[in-house]
């Protein structure tokens, strides 16, 4: 301990932090444990580093995942060890399909400590590569800084990306160097491909039926506006992905259709499409295979071509496709009305509608909704301007850590999370974190007390519908959940909805007040 | 789907469960999702199959682990792709520790649509080595009984083994031989191996100061006698392991002591010890590395020998020993005294007296009590007989989910579990299950509202006290979680004891009845 006490400011765990500090990572997500204590003493030192604690590890890197997709820069986390880490791996899948910036950091035993395989060891490194973009680890209090700064630089790198460094607690309490912190090494997107641009110029002039299909930055307002001309221009359609990270919608926004879920109407959308131009997105596939049917929901024959990959410059590479085209700016198609309010049952439909009409002005919706949400999008066109977030990955257990997260990066804005009840269990913890916070967000928890979505991939694998024995997997009815205790249980004021007018009450109430509010919707 | 539709009996699910129920495999923990859904509609054709819900995934390996720990085989689990894994891993590492065996079935993709890279596509296999002892991706239809049964042969091999098997959509759905289920290969421990045995007797009669360290079959009131007898015979001290899978304790049975936690009251314990002989126990290491401290508590120059491997046959090798040494059964040490029932202040430790007192004729403890429970032991040698279930790999939140799993294979017996709060976040959706169910189960939860372990272990590895900032990332009392609400919140009936009176009221009340019951014990 000689070599610690009294030098504060030294450690490799302050080199840590300082690294972090000194590259703009300035929030860290956290479930420490023994191995994390000296980074955790040294946040006495670091007043800078706003730490939010999670009381598990999903909620750790589902909020990092939040926070990123709103801040466009990582976020750090801190777990504990191997299961730790373990515990963290669904949302970090969930942040990597979304090419989300995260620094993981990974406290494992003291190096000298591995070969005696105590009870916590395991092998971190291979239980890190699948979910993560980079991984490294660290080689002594020396190597903290270097490391540190180049985990930031492959997190940054465009389209963004999961970095996990793994911190041995020697190389956190031992003696770093005096030196200046180091810094990530940053560069720009990649900016579009002229025979790539040339390309697309041709597909889109040759008559067929093109669809451009966006995702990323290329789902901000004013790309959108750009992808708009062009279809103007050339009559191509503009399509999202299914899932996205993000994207610009409401009041004023060009609006865009997602390519859906369900494997039929997938098919359906894009029976008739000759030419696919992928903007940063990925050629379509479904999301799982079910026999008898194809592996993806394009028609055979489609010409599928790039115009940009996910790291280049989506927004550039659509303004360049608009030069070549002379695109001039075209009128942003209306966004369809919005029903007027429902009074009666509290139906999927009717909080959409809800919503549609009284999301605040520049909210930002996390949507875990799964089936219960699958109509929302056509009620939301012409709401006041929002971020709608998504399951990226289809590890489900998101919505809530990932509202954690945007509202700690937007503190000024409202956040919305439409959540399925049986995806809230997963990481229900995050409720707590809402509490400690205090943070801005209204939870509407979608209450059909089953795995909705499962009831119709029974039948849609070709395995009929459920009996007695299949039921009890795919419900949760016995005993029915109640998401008022719950969330009372972990600090966050709530209430139960059980029609559509009381609902719009609810709504109302937790969207016109600060801090976090629950309402369970009873569909 | 013309090739499964109307042949029910003839799928790769089929398949999994006849050959699991064929091998006495006949409870499966699940979670499924889409890649499962002909598993689960197998369910309705296996009547003989008990599946049982998890909300969360860290919920159904912490069962499986906790029911093959009393039922001593293993359930099977049921898990849904990489991501679903991902979260019961933590749970398979605490099993992979204790030897429990286990069954792991992880949906995976069709194989065909692998390739495709669709949202939920990662690298099981790699996830899945580190926290198994047998990891094998089943090729298809016909490779699913021959594969199951392999799966369960290493599950069973001594001592027992985690084994995960990944299983592609198409092998599931599709058609299976129609043979019958492949037959796992058993076969019994290894037996006592004649030179250790006389290594030990050597060792034995030397007259230095020896412990005869012992864990898994070694901890069972049978061999505890022998062990005793050993001990009489020669002077030396019997000693457990810190952690265990399983031990029988209470009245009538050898009282045994662990290796302590704490590393100064470790190296304390075993200060003067010349010889060390290990009963499938692992030779003592610390917890965690320490600054300036040793990575084992053993003194310097003390003899390490082996009687038996985990694998090897623990009661017959201590059998020969005891036969070599010509050691005659001795009479049972008397368990300590019970201090009286206490009123005033609710301590843990007149939990424990209480506990003590109050505990069942034959009941099970599933202890993940951490900091609070380290007094548990000296005032429950002389409680009625009763199984210690441990937390075996350190990581936090496998409590509730053992005690889940303990329910199910043990009905007739009332299972205690004592809790820390922190713990029992990470999967406090077993509650869930318990009501679900209707287990037989008294949750005790200790209510201390911090990681009261890391404001030890912060000083232990040399970072000082906690500040302000520090001292946010080890407590959770603002909010304070209200563990009645949340119990209700998943339909179990709780209560809150804040005296020492009010909790053995409780106690009292919870052993008394059958079923789920939560005792939030404000410490």
């Amino acid at each position: 301990m000689s070599d610690i006490a009294g030098k504060p400011g030294e450690t490799g765990a302050d080199a840590l932090c300082d690294t972090l500090l000194a590259n703009d990572v300035d929030v860290c997500f956290a479930n420490p444990g023994t191995s994390e204590m000296h980074f955790v003493a040294a946040l006495d030192r670091k007043q800078q580093m706003r730490c939010v604690l999670g009381l598990f590890e999903g909620v750790v890197t589902g909020a990092a995942d939040g926070y990123a997709r709103m801040a466009e820069k990582p976020a750090a986390t801190l777990l504990h060890t191997g299961p730790g880490m373990a515990n963290a791996l669904a949302n970090m899948h969930n942040a990597r399909r979304a090419f989300s910036p995260m620094v993981n950091v990974v406290g494992d035993h003291a190096s000298y400590h591995l070969p005696m395989d105590a009870a916590l060891t395991s092998d971190i490194d291979s239980l890190a590569r699948p979910m993560s973009q980079y991984v490294r680890r660290i080689a002594g209090a020396d190597d903290v800084s270097p490391a540190t700064a180049e985990a930031v630089t492959h997190a940054m790198r465009a389209p963004g990306g999961v970095s996990t460094l793994i911190l041995p607690a020697d190389a956190a309490w031992g003696t770093a160097p005096q030196t200046a912190p180091v810094k990530a090494q940053l560069r720009n997107p990649t900016a579009a491909d002229p025979a790539r641009v040339a390309e697309a110029v041709k597909l889109l002039k040759s008559g067929g039926k093109t669809v451009l299909l966006l995702t990323g930055r290329a789902l901000r307002a004013d790309a959108l506006e750009t992808a708009n001309a062009v279809a103007a221009a050339t009559g191509a359609t503009i399509l999202a992905q299914q899932a996205n990270a993000r994207m610009e919608r409401g009041a004023g926004i060009v609006p865009i259709n997602r390519v859906p879920y369900p494997i039929d109407q997938a098919i359906a959308a894009l029976a008739d499409v000759d030419n696919l131009i992928l903007v940063g997105a990925k050629s379509p596939v479904t999301f799982f295979a079910y026999p008898g049917k194809p592996s993806t929901p394009l028609p055979e024959g489609c010409n599928v071509t790039t115009l940009a990959d996910p790291g280049d410059d989506l927004p550039g590479a659509l303004q360049a496709l608009a030069e070549a085209l002379n695109a001039k700016p075209a009128p942003i198609p209306a966004a369809p009305a919005i029903p007027d309010l429902a009074s009666g049952p509290l139906t999927p439909e009717t909080i959409a509608i809800t919503v549609g009409h009284r999301l605040p002005e520049n909210a930002i919706i996390c949507d875990e909704s799964v089936t219960s949400g699958r109509d929302f999008f056509r009620f939301t066109w012409g709401a006041a301007k929002h971020d709608w977030l998504q399951l990226t990955g289809g590890a489900i257990g998101v919505g809530l850590p990932l509202s954690v997260g945007a509202a700690i990066a937007c503190p000024d804005r409202k956040v919305v999370n439409l959540q399925a009840d049986g995806s809230a269990m997963y990481t229900n913890q995050a409720l707590w974190t809402m509490a400690r916070e205090q943070l801005d967000i209204c939870v509407v928890i979608f209450s059909n007390q089953r795995y909705a979505i499962l009831h119709g991939e029974l039948k849609g694998v070709g395995a009929g519908e459920a009996g007695k024995n299949a039921r009890r997997m795919l419900d949760f009815d016995e005993p029915a959940l109640n998401w008022v205790q719950m969330a009372n249980a972990m600090g966050v004021e709530a209430a139960r909805a059980e029609t559509a007018e009381g609902f719009t009450d609810l709504f109302e109430k937790a969207t016109k007040t600060k801090g976090p509010f629950l309402i369970e919707a009873m569909i």
